[in-house]
């Protein structure tokens, strides 16, 4: 019988501990012999990571408007959709996602002020049907996260040197969003050790794991 | 007094002849002092420029999604507008895109059947109030279009290697699209000679030009 396939993603602002948690995670589920299929946002195809790469580390981009950034972003996310999430989900494997749909809500919408519905309707066409089942939100306090942030041995990407109001509209958006969605958003405190917080994710995980 | 700013886009398949007839427009209306902006889709701007090649160039592209492909166009476009055509508008200049809006909703809309509902939402996401004054299509049958693509001496780019099939849905979509503004669009017969064609795009163009 072929296990089921369970579609999770994790958000949170830069320096909320994102990376660390989706590895421990996939490790845990590897020790369980379940399929795992990690993705990335903006990337995770090659088309995604071309635009990754002008989002993100392009000299140019300094320019980029709020709109184009948004398409951008949603167009990786549609090539990543149908090349590899969809494709893993059918053969039920465990799809991990760092960022999904929710960045996009919080980061273009709320932060960068594009109109809510205009958001979710280019959302909706990107995605359509795909959803995540599960979604882990890191929450730090934005101060917090900035110091750990900086404490990486790595030049900050362009979303990474946003002013401080940017990440706490970011925050403020991620909680709403949150509130909203109790059945498929878990708050987690992203301020506690690594040890517990994948503990956490792991309780909340376990009823899905069957 | 500042002149009148006008924006033209010119329209229609590969190797209708879009290219010489907007150079030739360029340079009659330079004779008159007239300051003219040229931009092209893709491209046009840094950023678009980088899309452009992603979209056309790239060997990885293959695999594009329909969804992907038209956020990445629209990308470009919301780029475009906000930070080229509208500045040229407002000092008084001439705008002439080398395909636009009409583009997106012939290729990704008919062409490619993504719903028109939503390739209108998305393109006046893209554009906001931004809209041509007088747009050109230059109408050839699919089988002259591509032969006179062919004999041009470059290797055909990803959109030029789509099947006859394909051509016949973008004419018919253009044409449509025409009937549906005909205050806006002026359909030209581009099987006629260049001197030919470029005589008449002077004749729909000299009432906007006072």
């Amino acid at each position: 019988m072929q296990q089921r396939s369970i579609f999770i993603s994790f958000e949170g602002s830069e320096g909320c501990g994102k990376s660390t948690q989706i590895r421990r995670l996939a490790a845990r589920l590897e020790t369980l012999s379940r399929p795992v299929t990690l993705v990335r946002e903006p990337g995770g195809t090659p088309i995604g990571e071309e635009i990754r790469q002008l989002l993100q580390f392009s000299k140019i981009n300094k320019a980029m408007t709020a709109e184009a950034e948004l398409l951008l972003f949603t167009a990786s996310r549609a090539q990543l959709v149908r090349e590899r999430i969809e494709p893993a989900l059918r053969t039920g494997s465990i799809v991990i996602a760092d960022r999904f749909l929710d960045s996009t809500t919080v980061y273009q919408g709320v932060a960068r002020r594009i109109d809510a519905a205009v958001v979710k309707f280019v959302n909706d066409f990107a995605v359509a049907d795909c959803r995540p089942n599960l979604t882990f939100l890191l929450d730090l306090d934005p101060g917090r996260a900035r110091e750990r942030m900086l404490s990486q041995p790595r030049t900050p990407d362009r979303m990474e040197q946003q002013p401080v109001e940017f990440y706490e509209a970011v925050r403020n958006g991620y909680l709403t969003l949150a509130e909203h969605e109790t059945s498929r958003v878990c708050v987690i405190d992203a301020s506690r050790t690594a040890e517990e917080i994948e503990q956490e994710i792991w309780r909340h995980l376990q009823p899905l794991l069957g």
